[in-house]
């Protein structure tokens, strides 16, 4: 970068020095200074999304697969407004990121001109790192600290608001050097032997992991100390990318109904955490627990999001003298299923013809019950959930997938409710022609909203409010949808077609999408 | 209301007898007892939307027609994130509106689950009036105030956060009474008789209106205020609801592009305002100035938004002994157009066939270009305008338009970029088989920023930078997205056809949309 660059310019250099050349898009005009960057520094990949939604959710998946952040760049309040339900869920699934919020010139906001608003405390809705970087003089300087706490244990969402002038204005010191994250704390031997010594007390004991230690080394070490101690194993709910399939150790997850959670947790006495919160309830219900673990269990964390988890889970394997082998789950893929496609025989498609190495994007909510069994023998995979309950991030997180890990196949398990709130990640992926399979689980209804209408007791709910979950009359037509974007789609209602399209789409080169038919849960 | 209901119940009585009786929903597990009692209160018509920007933007169109608000339910932070951008062109044009947030029961806040966010940050994006309503005991007295704040001059946003408990628990107490808003200040005789001195002063007078005086009545006194004083009437760019057509006095709106407000303002010494702030650039652009009106002009505000803005413009027009009689816009309709299609043609052919009493939706952007001028002598009708610069508000202010003026047309002139913010409202157009024409100014660009990049002296943004702006590749296919949500489209791409089938869905009953093919304005 020589001395004749601007504010924008000096930031997407360093950017791009600091490790970050992804930047998901939805400029507008107080943007155009960046905009017009990207020409300079040819390096930084701009991918133009439709919605914030979209790129939010896609910086997510991005960072998911390919460990580092993705940048954002969004048009002031409103933007940020727009993206921030996937920011919640990145939030929640502790994503490195780093916004780029474009906001009014430094001596404009004054004026409370028509696309003025409070961005600040916008931002506040997914915290994490936050600044305004107020001169062209520190831009460079912000940029690299924001992409070091996105990337410091165990990762966050950074804001950068940038004022239109400090993109425009000259910036002669360009760039600066990447600057180091924080790197992660470890977790006293002392407090390891502590756990061990628990472990071997003969307390009924719960391991549960979640975060980082999803991966295939930290399953690994959690099942050795299990195997070793006698503990159970137990996973969080939606954890954002979890390492399953033959050969790998597979691990239970908390489910999501409270009630059969409790039945998971019934009897410990203790409850170690690696990584992750002890379990409560998504919601509360009326005359029912918010904490999930038995009343009198103790809980402790081993480690958090400042450690590694990974190594802690090892140390701790270590010190309970645990052997290197475990149990993992055997190669056995269900059979091509046949007949009336339901919850059930789309997850045995979708596992029958899971290819190597995909990377599975489950948005199913209630469609997706079965797939977790399904697939658990099936090659090696990643798995991404929705982290934080804001639903609408399936076809966003596929598209980042994607970009994130090409080579690899991503197959999305999408509701079709949810679908409809981003629906215009479709067109990214037509345009960037990415590798991804979605399968519309196309039930015509919020089905977990008429679950969830009886779970919380409301008993009056009638005609009206039923009304309320139907996505029928008019039925939406996916296929269409999908065609209206530049994706191709076919619609399918027998188990046997389901398989044959998945087949057909999973070596189809870029986008294909398949609305699978199929009956609400409770119907 | 009986003593056996519960918080949700005597919320949604309290609604209907305060006189909101529309609610535009997205609900959530957390509101389950919210869309449960629907059934309880049938006068409510609950209208759902498939994403929340939907639901805030119908809202904002139905109240801007039926001039009382209606009520959004949004499900927790996430859900009121997804409806900020609406929220935020909502709160600029001071439209009255009762949005219930959804939150964790009160005593669920504290175990962090997924879907907790800091609600009371993320509303500050959409700064009006705000209370947690934290019990079953306070919530219709919460409710009547929130519908009076939300009414009181000059309208604004109001936010009721309803934790689930408050919802399910029992309200003996049921329902309250309806709460007066706050009445209009009344401008000070004092201030009237000196703008009326000030007007007869032999200075360069402009008069400048907005908000609540684009009716007709408003309207007509500043016509008669400016033909007898010799003053300059402007109106501001974006106002939320503008009457015009024939036999209404015409105003000329202050230009978007700072350079021509400029022009217009030119020579003005004395600036005098009714519901509406001085004019400032829509954004900063280097080296060019913020403020519109010209250095050294005196501004002066006669009547804010505390005040009526009809009556005092009325008392000034009396007191300069005004007569009632002034010029009026003749009835002159151009002529059906032929040949190309574009920004033109399009905007005669939406004239040569509006409907009496049309409600123009107008999110046409850079394509809207000729839209004014053409439809300036077309039969009366109202014009509503995106007030607050977030985009994707076109499609959700014509289906709540549509519900709050049943029996009139609603012709929403509507760009492509800004549809595909938030496309899911033609399900909602769809299910509740409402009259409305979607004109889709198909350019395959976001043309404006085309302009805005070269407006800002960008100079170095080249081929990637304009990539940006570019919705071909996949061309998106907008009949077959109405198709996919129920609505009928048909593509045309010369003005006979546009008029011809502009004719046609405009005397159909039920939604409509006609896919306009257009060049971008500078190609």
């Amino acid at each position: 970068m020589t001395d004749t660059s601007n504010g924008a310019q000096a930031l997407i250099r360093t950017l791009v020095d600091s490790g970050v050349d992804v930047c998901f898009t939805n400029p507008g005009t107080s943007e155009m200074h960046f905009v017009a960057a990207l020409d300079d520094v040819p390096e930084m990949r701009g991918i133009l999304g439709l919605f914030e939604g979209v790129v939010t959710g896609a910086a997510d998946g991005y960072a998911r697969m390919a460990g580092r952040p993705a940048a954002t760049l969004l048009h002031l309040g409103p933007g940020l407004g727009n993206g921030l339900a996937n920011l919640h869920n990145a939030t929640r699934a502790r994503t490195p990121m780093v916004n780029i919020v474009g906001d009014h010139a430094t001596y404009h906001k004054q004026y409370d001109a028509p696309l003025e608003s409070d961005i600040d405390s916008i931002a506040a809705g997914a915290p994490g790192w936050f600044r305004r970087s107020m001169s062209p003089d520190t831009v460079a300087a912000d940029t690299a600290e924001a992409v070091a706490a996105a990337m410091s244990p165990p990762g966050q969402v950074a804001t950068l608001v940038l004022p239109a002038d400090t993109c425009w204005l000259p910036a002669p010191g360009g760039a600066v050097a990447p600057i180091a994250p924080t790197p992660a704390v470890e977790v006293d031997q002392v407090d390891i032997d502590a756990t061990a010594k628990l472990l071997r007390s003969g307390a009924n004991c719960t391991l549960m992991v979640g975060g980082r230690a999803m991966g295939e080394r930290g399953l690994r070490a959690a099942t050795r100390i299990v195997e070793a101690s006698g503990a159970k194993l137990l996973a969080e709910t939606f954890p954002a990318r979890h390492r399953r399939g033959a050969g790998v150790p597979a691990v239970e997850r908390t489910i999501y109904l409270a009630e059969f959670a409790q039945m998971q947790y019934a009897g410990t006495e203790q409850l170690i955490l690696v990584d992750t919160a002890a379990p409560v309830s998504f919601f509360a219900y009326p005359g029912k627990p918010s904490v999930l673990s038995p009343e009198g269990c103790e809980i402790s964390t081993l480690a958090d999001g400042a450690h590694d988890p990974v190594a802690t889970l090892e140390a701790l394997a270590d010190a309970l003298g645990a052997p290197a082998e475990v149990t993992v789950a055997e190669h056995t893929v269900p059979a091509r299923p046949t007949g009336a496609l339901d919850a059930m025989t789309m997850a045995a498609a979708v596992a029958a013809t899971l290819p190597d190495e995909a990377v599975v994007v489950d948005e199913g909510n209630t469609a997706g019950i079965g797939l977790g069994g399904a697939t658990q023998g099936c090659a090696p995979h990643d798995w991404l959930c929705l982290t934080g309950g804001a639903i609408g991030i399936g076809l966003p997180l596929a598209t980042g997938a994607a970009i994130g890990a090409p080579g690899r196949r991503v197959v999305n398990i999408q509701a079709d409710g949810s679908a409809m709130y981003t629906l215009q990640a479709l067109w990214t992926m037509a345009r960037e022609n990415l590798d991804i399979t979605v399968v519309v689980a196309d039930n015509g209804r919020y089905a977990v909203l008429d679950m969830e209408l009886d779970r919380v007791g409301a008993e009056a709910g009638g005609p009206i409010a039923r009304s309320m979950f139907d996505l029928s009359g008019p039925d939406i037509d996916f296929v269409a949808l999908a065609a209206g974007m530049g994706v191709e789609g076919v619609r399918v209602d027998t188990a046997e077609d389901l398989t044959t399209h998945l087949e057909r789409a999973n070596r189809t080169p870029g986008p294909q999408l398949i609305d699978a038919v199929i009956p609400p849960l409770q119907a």
